[in-house]
Order: C-alpha cells, then structure tokens, then sequence
C-alpha cells in the first residue's frame, strides 16, 4: 500500500500552506528538457502505458538491468507489457528511489489512480492505464496541457531549421527552441569534420578562420533568436581552458583537435558575446562521464544509460571561462554541475560574476541524477546558505519522456518543504504574505523574466 | 549515566518493529574482516578485559593519542590494567564518537553491564568484565557464537595454506578464506621480488611472462575456490589504469615497476576472469592514505593508526577497469570509498556495469572511518537514490577485533531507522509485511546468495 | 515580522538548558580576526550604522551585487544611508543566508530592537540605531566589552612594530598580535623583492641564504612572542611540497620562483620549529580561490568579495607537510579548509599527528562561506564521529567587522543544538552536570588552555 497523500513531502503547516496554497496555482515554464517539437506538433495520440513509460527511459533501463532482466528485453526487442509487468513487479523493491515516487505521482496525476504498484497488480494496472489513454485520446500536447505547462524550451542543434517550434508557435504554442551547438564546440569527436560541411551548408559560406566561425555563429544564433530562442545549453563534460588565441584561425583551419582548449575557450567566449547580444541565457551542464562501458556503447550507442558523476576537478577552469567573458559583459548563466560536491564551490563562484540582473549566475537545479530528493534538497540548502535562494530560477525536467512533468509537482513540495521548515523551526519570518511571492518567484516568476517570455 | 536503550537509534514505531522483530533475529554473515583462523580455531580463552578491548585496536589508539597519552603507554609498554584506565577516564569526552557507542554495546552484549564509563567506575568495570571472562570462558569462538555469526571471511594472502581454514570447515565452521593479492599486484613496493618468489615455490614453477602469472594465479585462485573460498579483496589506495599491454611479458620478466599501471591493470583484468570461473566476487576498497607519519611508521610500523582519507580521485580509472572487465564477463563487485564524496559517483558509476545478477556490483557498505552512524547514514541515503538499496548485500566488520560484532547491531539499528523513517514519512508504504523481507534481505539473504552460502 | 527569540536554534530542553546556563556564561578569545589594533587604540565613536554595516564588508556587497545594485553605489561612491536602505530592502529576501541571521543577531545584542527588517522600516531602523551609536557613545572596543571580548588575536605582518597591539596591552587589553607572514612564503608574488627589502631593514641583516633567512623569520618571531603573540597563521591558497631542500640556498639567493614548492615547503618546516621554539601555535587557512573576476580585481583590487571555493586536492601534500614537521615536533596546529569536502580527510589525517597536548591537531571552525548553520553543523558533525569534539577550540569570527561577534552566539547556540540533540536522541548522557564543562570548554577553556592565555 502505497500513495500519494496530499501533504505527501509536506510536515508542517507552512510548508502545506505554501505548496496548496501557491505553488500549484503557478504555470510550468520547462526550460530545460529534450522533448521533440516535431512530435509535440505532430501529437499522435498514444496506444500503450507501457510504451509510454519504457521506451527510450534509461532511468527505468538501468533499474531492470539491476535487477538482472536481460539487455535483450529492454533494449533489443522488447515487449512493452510483458517489460512493464516485470516494471511493476521492482516497484516495491525501489523503496528511496526517486523512480517510486516519480511512478505514483505519474499514475496520479495523468491516470487518476492509487493503486499499490507490485507484480500482482500490474496486469490490472496495465488495462486501466491503456483505457485511460484510449477515452482521453491522450498526445504529448494533452498530457503537457494537464499539468499547466505555459512554456517549454527544447533542445536543438544549430543547423535545425526549427520546422516544429515555427509552426507551433504559430499556433500560439510556446515550444521555443534552445541553442545547443556540442558539435560545434567538440572539435575532438569523431564526425567533427561532417558536422562543420553541414553547418557551411546552412549558413551558405566556408568556415575557415576565426570571423567566419564567428559569422556562422552569429547566423545561427541570430536565426534561433528570431524564432523565439531565449536559452542555449552546453555540455561541458570537462571544462577546458586556454586563453592563448593567437592560433585560433589555425586550428580552425586544419581543425586541430590538439588545442582543443584554446578552441573551446575562444568559441565559448565568443558564444556568450552573441548571446548578450541577441538576449539569450547560457546553460553549462558539467560533469557527465558518458559511456562508461564500452562494449555496451558499442552495442547500444549513446544516451542509453551508462552514464555516471565524473570527479574530474573543473571550478578553476569554469572560473577563468566566466572572467574572460566578463570582460565584456558576461551573459546571464545557469551553472548545474552533475556532481554535488561542487554545489559550494559553484555558489560561491557565481558570487564573484553577479552584476546588473538579479541573480544574473544561477546555479541550476539538481541535475540528472540528483533530481531526487536528498538531491534537489542539498542544491536548495547549499543555495540558500551559499548564494540567494529566493532569485532561483527553479526546476526543469531534462526529460525526453511527456510524462516526467510531475517532477515539478515533486520540486515545489520539496521547495515548500525547505521554507517551510524554515519557519517551522524560527528560522525566518513566519508570515505566509511574505514568504508566498518567494514560492511564486521561484515557480515561475523568476524563470520567466529571466528569459523574457 | 549513559546506557544503550531497546530503542537505541529507533525513534519511530516502524523502525522499533522492523529492528526487533526482523533484524536482530537474522545470523551474520562478516563477509570481511580481519580475524584470524588460527586464532579461531585455536580458541583459547581471555584473561583480561583491558588487553582484549585494547590490544591491536589503532582506532582506540587514535583517541589515546589525541589526547595526549604517551605513545609508550600505548604501543610500547603497555600496561593493560593502566591503560584501560585512562580509555575509562577519556570516555565521557568521547561523545559524538562512535568508540562511545561501540564501548556501551560490547559492554551490554558480552558483559552484561551498564555501568557508566568513566574513570570513577573503570577499576569496578575492569574487575566486573574479568570475572565475566573468567566465568564463561570467553575465547574468540564463544564471543562469535553469542552474537550469531553464522559465517565469516577472513582476509588471506594467496600464498597461504590455508591450513586453520580447512580445519575449522572440516569441523563444520564456517570460517572461509578471502583472496587478497595485494603484494602480487603492488610491484612497487620493496619485498615483491622475494614475494614472487615464495609465489613461485608455492605454485611450483617460475613465473617470467604472462601466462605463467595466469596460471598462477589460476593455481591460487582454485586452491582458495576449493577450500571455500567466496570472495576476494583489493587494497586499490590509488586507483591506476593502462591497457596497453603489448610490455606486460616485459614487465613481468623484469619486475619493472615503472609501468605499474599497465601491470596492475593486466592482473585485475586477470583476475577478474579467474573470479568468474572460479564463482568468487571481488572487492575493491580503495582511497586509503596509509603511514601519514613518517617519523611514526619508522618506528610502529605498518596499521599502527596513521592512515587517513585521501583525496586523489580514481572515479574515471574505476571505470576504465570495469569496463575493460565487462568485455568478458564482470565479477559480482563490491566497492568500497573511504572518502565518501565518492559515493555518488560510484553509485551511479555501477548501474552502468549491472547486468546478469540482482545487485550484481555493490557500493560496500561505510567503510573504517566511515563505519559510524552519519557515515552508514550517507552510504545508504546514496545508494537508496542513485542505486537499489533492497538489493545491498550490507555489513561487515573490516575488524581485527573478535568484539567488534556489535557493529552489526548497530549497522541494523540505523538500517531499520532510515526505512523506518521513509514509512513514517509518508514516502514508503506502510506495510511492514512487506518491508520486513527487504530487511532480512540487506542482513542477512542478499550476502548469502551473493556468495551462494 | 521575525525576531531572535531567546531559543532561536535550540530545539530542545538539553540544548536550551545548556545555552542559557553555561554558554552564554563563557567570556569570547576570538583567536582569529583581522581587526585593527590601531583602531581599537584609537577607539573612536561611530557616527552612522549604514558605514558600521556596510564598509568593508564584502559578504554584503556580494549580496547587493548579486541582485543588481550598481558596483558605483556599492565601493564606488557609496551614499551609505542609501546602500543601507538597499540592503534593508534586500533583507527579506535573503531567507536560508546567514546574512539574515547575522542582521538581526546585531541589531538585538548592539541596538536592543526587534523591528522587521525590510524597505517600508528601513528609515525608522537607520534613525533609531544612529540615535544609540550617539547615545551610548559606541566605538570599537565599547561593541568588544558589550559582548564580553576577553581576548582577541588580528593578523599581522612580521614587519609591522606592533606599536599599538603593546600600547594596548600596556593598559591590560588583550589584543594579541598574530604573525602571519604570507609576503615571506609567496614567493611567486609581485611585490615579493620589495617585501624582503623591507623585512631586511626591519632584521637588520641581508637574507641571501638559508641561514639569513631562518635567523630572520626568527628574529620576528621571537619579537611577536614577546609581544603577546601566541598564534600565527598562513592563507595556503594551494598547498605545494617538494623536500628536497639542496637548492634552498640558491633559491633564496637568487628569488627563483620557479622552485616555489620547495620553497615554501622549507619556509614552513622552520617556521614549524620556531613556533615550537616560541609557544605558538600555527594556523593554516587552505583553499580560497581568489580574485576570480579579472575585471574587478584590476578595478577593485583584492579582498572585495570576487573570492570562491577552490577545488583542488591538497590533503596529500598537506599530510606530507606535517609529516614532515613531524621529525621534529610538530607545533600545535589549526587547520581550516574553505572547500567543506576535505573535513573528512582533514579529520582523520589528524589523527595521524597528534601527541603530548590534548587536541594538539585541530580542524578548525566553519570558515568564511562555510561560516553558517550548515557549515558549522557539518564541521561539528564531522569532528564529532572522526576525530574528539570536545576537545574542539571552537569558534573564530575571521572578520574585518567590529559588529560580528554575535557569531559566537551563533556558534554557541549551534554547539549547544548539536550536543542537546545527542542527549536527546538517546546518543549520550543526557545529566547536564556531565556535559555542561564539554560546552564551556569548547566555548573558552580550551582554547585559552591551547595559547596558555
């Protein structure tokens, strides 16, 4: 037995009042995420929970593989209902783990339903679930209406023509794209060269030194701008720094992989020169060691959950990236690190580059795997001690799966949660007037002046 | 006044049920720790309270030092009777520290008492705790026996014979060798040469190139499997890796110890086949600093209580060796951090190596420094949300101590206090029919199937 | 509305009982400051609360950067009754930042109010604090008595004459010098050259070889000793160590930069001697990144809030460093960390290299961003399990703020919250006569013990 109470997360009076009272009432903006616009426009209406809930969510895949299921199962050629019975049937063994409670707050909140999740069950659960889906004609737009998402920002290659988020915006449908451009950047991977005869393509001329990259930047950017670009996002699986720039049109030129770093850091820089220029926020996600088993990758290839924290120092380098770009003005910001040993480092960091905009550098919410709850508590905690909590732009879901939006739900209690425990414990004024319009900033308010919308 | 309570470290009804009910009523299994078999088998009885509690203890030590007793009174001369008087003295300023908690336990599980120790009460408590000794005849077996350890693993060299182990078993006790091949892979360290020979008259012929370290170690590796071995174990204090090993003949032939990565890499990799054919897991416990004083270990020696945590980090090596490993088939894995910022990394790094087995590779439970309550805290709020807590195979000792057991208890307390807790919380169900498997499950199933006890 | 109340951070009876009876009885030694002993002599009557708070005080200037108040109203050209009312303004939003606490700590213990800090009572709050500063005629050493200051160490140069530091304990005032002579040991330093000129005329001698310089650094020592000087410090930014001093004499001679592990690693192996020599104890303040904004450091120069938490490792070397110490006797020592990651390893490599004094190795209290409830939580959490909190020397302010010694409230209310919470989970004694002398040592005997004041 097992549900979702209504003061699920919530142990005291403030923190119930704060969260029912105000946090719900908030629209989502999700600035963060890897839904497909082509797919939220197209929006087909879905025929099976347990495709729905499995497929392409290496979260899930890496808990079947612990509990021994075979690779062949989940991601040879699986069968999405016998895959969701022997799902159902982990569940109660998940106890702490964020993909339990992520599992009920999505039966909830998208299938009206408390049932006890376990091998017994499953079958009936398997049913209702499709029936569900079948009478509401549920589509990813319907599923991102139910939970009051205003505005969502994808995650988008440079040379993407944005097909998608022209069309839905034409609709009035606010799926803005984010500027991503990792392969640009990765000079060292494989496919480099391809990627950089398709970019010239794109922006119709040769990219062979230092203002021609710069040109084909600003092109791209600019023409992300134009069609509702606010925010970009790099993953800076390490961060590299070398300022020396004098051989910058040469490794251009002969794409010179060896002074990766000089490349990096020049092409950062001048990113963030363009994204003040056009109004649009970075986004740095660091710390991802991707691939860590190589015979998996070569059978599965990426993204496909066999990815963990790096301990690889960086904070002296990121710090040397945010002073060059604070020579001019540095963009607004928003740091996540996948290892929370450097929340403090990064909080205090951010101190040193904050100008103009309140909370200008944010660090961002618990990443990837810290986006449970001891995680999303620690960033918050260290946050509010290190940094200002209250000018917090809030969660994102980093999700590729339409049904993943509750973990704003689960954000906003543990948020609620944090002040209100704060009040509880006499730590801070225990008037809800004044606390409320904190709650409400760090919803929405804060995230969507932030980025303008 | 200070005792240990029924409901020592159970503040919730959940955790109180869930302990006294379940937990405490499950053998122990002390997959690793550092007794000796022939002291086991041998097992002559106690004479002193003072000499048992402190002799060989270096965490006992630590405290004596720090506060000021002289290092003769400790390890050069001691007078045990003395010496216990002054530990009694310093104990009430101890608070906070778990040799407080471990003393109250040992003294309420094998003496019967609880008595407040304190110098005032050392000479009644030492006279009280040797009349004990004397009265039941206190020997090592008869301690193990009181507290239901149904089986353990000692820690062995591979050139050992294992002669107290087979003796022991052909008695029926299951007292099982653990292959620990530190000083065939540590060929930095002065005493390898002489080593590798004892190595070479062990196993009967010289070992001069690769496959004649195979065989080996296939030699040494059978004979533990067929004397009962389960489990192996590393001391990796820096982790290092380097697959090229076109040298490894070389390296082997002429012990050169200037490209130990290459070397160390190969044999793990080695061994980790051989702990696959053989049904035998490995550990790995790494990031130890050892003999920090100099000047000390010139004149104590070796684990004499000048270790540390170190902070170099290993995390991406780590996963170079699993991976390499993974080409063939990874063993069942146990890792240990001494430093416990790496538990997150290494909790997320092992999801990306499970397959085949439920909890096939392990973040071992809170190691040495860490056995205490925030540390076994931590190490399961992490593995409850980046891994699979009800698949951890729990505790051990890592002890020299044959008094050490209570750790168990106190491992079990906490255990049923952080799921008890979740209950309470609303974040679990609330059913204690069906948590009360997962319990007995971490303290005593998981580890016995793991090692098919 | 919020306000300190008499049990703000004490959270039980045992916690309560132990504040109100004996912490708040002990007299303040804040052995590390960096306070002026010029203006304490001078002791001249503030004028303006918005100056008192807001000078110098870069942990506020980060705070109003950070939510876009203009660099030029902050150190440019501040009007300070305006930046007050900014700030005022700021205040509730600065829930979760020990800036909040701190405020209002200052305003209860110095200008007897409770008002609710924020913009619409921000004209009344200036008004009324001015109107005690006049009316009780507040001046530097006037807010020393008021919060029973018995002693205090600032941070000094081995240069300086100590003039005022001797005029000031020619009237019995402990204002005690501390020699910290980071100009020596930064040898990779612009101003370096023209450093040691100076020392050389304060000396009286030429330093151009190892003994030169070991008679000089002797020299100073032996003046601050007999000037009060019980305690020196040392910022390590990084900790470097290189043994091998056959060139220290060339490197001296020469000012070879180049070599500064070696260097340093002399300079502080006999400053460790001399220490001992003299009585004093040696503090090490390691892992501040400073001036992370290029920018603001050549407009702003250093110690203007552009400071962070470094993240690189430093443990080994710093073990390496004591051990070496070591061979001779190894001075009492303090060691701070900025980055709270490294208190694990700090704990226990202490351990290593404690002897003959209780406590002699100390891993000292929350520092700068770690100054807070977490932070210091977390320190004491962690001194508790690895290493002996009561023989803690407890707390320091580390300010540049006459206003800043309600921190010791701070600490002491938390002190007695994380020992009242033992007592009541059932952890220790809970008889008050048994832990209330922990509290007072902790809160002044111990340390007044370790610099024999």
């Amino acid at each position: 037995m097992f549900k979702i109470e209504d003061n699920f997360l919530l142990n005291n009076s403030y923190a119930q009042k704060l969260y029912h009272d105000y946090a719900t009432k908030m629209p989502i903006v999700d600035f963060h995420n890897h839904l497909s616009a082509e797919v939220i426009y197209k929006n087909e209406v879905y025929s099976n929970i347990g495709q729905i809930l499995l497929e392409g969510d290496h979260y899930k895949w890496r808990v079947l593989r612990t509990f021994g299921v075979p690779e062949e199962e989940i991601t040879g050629n699986p069968d999405y209902e016998q895959l969701f019975y022997k799902f159902c049937a982990i569940m109660p063994k998940l106890i702490g783990n964020p993909l339990y409670h992520w599992m009920y707050l999505e039966l909830k909140q998208y299938f009206d339903t408390d049932i006890y999740v376990n091998e017994a069950n499953a079958r009936e659960l398997f049913v209702h679930c499709n029936k569900v889906i079948a009478e509401r004609q549920y589509s990813p737009r319907k599923l991102l209406d139910m939970v009051n998402v205003e505005s969502l920002c994808t995650t988008d290659d440079p040379v993407d023509g944005l097909k998608y988020h022209i069309l839905l915006q034409a609709e009035g449908y606010k799926c803005l794209p984010t500027f991503r451009p990792d392969k640009i950047i990765n000079i060292e991977r494989s496919g480099y060269f391809e990627y950089m005869k398709q970019l010239e393509t794109v922006v119709g001329f040769e990219i062979n030194d230092r203002q021609s990259l710069i040109d084909a930047l600003e092109s791209r950017v600019k023409f992300f701008a134009d069609n509702g670009c606010k925010i970009s996002d790099h993953a800076l699986d390490l961060v590299v720094y070398n300022d020396d720039f004098s051989s910058v049109d040469e490794i251009i030129k002969t794409q010179d992989a060896s002074k990766l770093d000089v490349y990096k850091t020049f092409v950062l820089s001048e990113l963030a020169k363009l994204y003040n220029k056009y109004g649009i926020a970075q986004q740095y996600h660091i710390g991802a060691a991707r691939d860590a088993s190589q015979s998996k990758f070569e059978a599965l290839g990426p993204d496909t959950g066999f990815d963990y924290i790096s301990d690889q120092p960086f904070i002296h380098n990121l710090a040397s990236l945010l002073s060059l770009q604070d020579k001019h003005e540095i963009p607004k910001t928003i740091i996540y690190t996948l290892d929370s040993i450097y929340y403090e480092s990064i909080a205090t960091m951010m101190g040193c580059f904050q100008s103009d905009y309140p909370g200008k550098i944010q660090l961002g919410s618990g990443w990837w795997f810290n986006d449970q709850l001891d995680g999303m508590k620690k960033q918050m905690e260290v946050l509010s001690q290190m940094g200002v909590l209250s000018l917090f732009v809030g969660m994102v879901t980093d999700s590729r799966s339409y049904l993943s939006f509750p973990r704003h739900e689960y954000f906003r209690r543990l948020l609620c949660q944090h002040i209100g425990n704060m009040m509880n414990d006499g730590l801070i004024t225990t008037n809800i007037e004044e606390i409320a319009p904190i709650i409400e900033d760090i919803c929405y308010n804060n995230i969507k002046n932030y980025l303008s919308l």
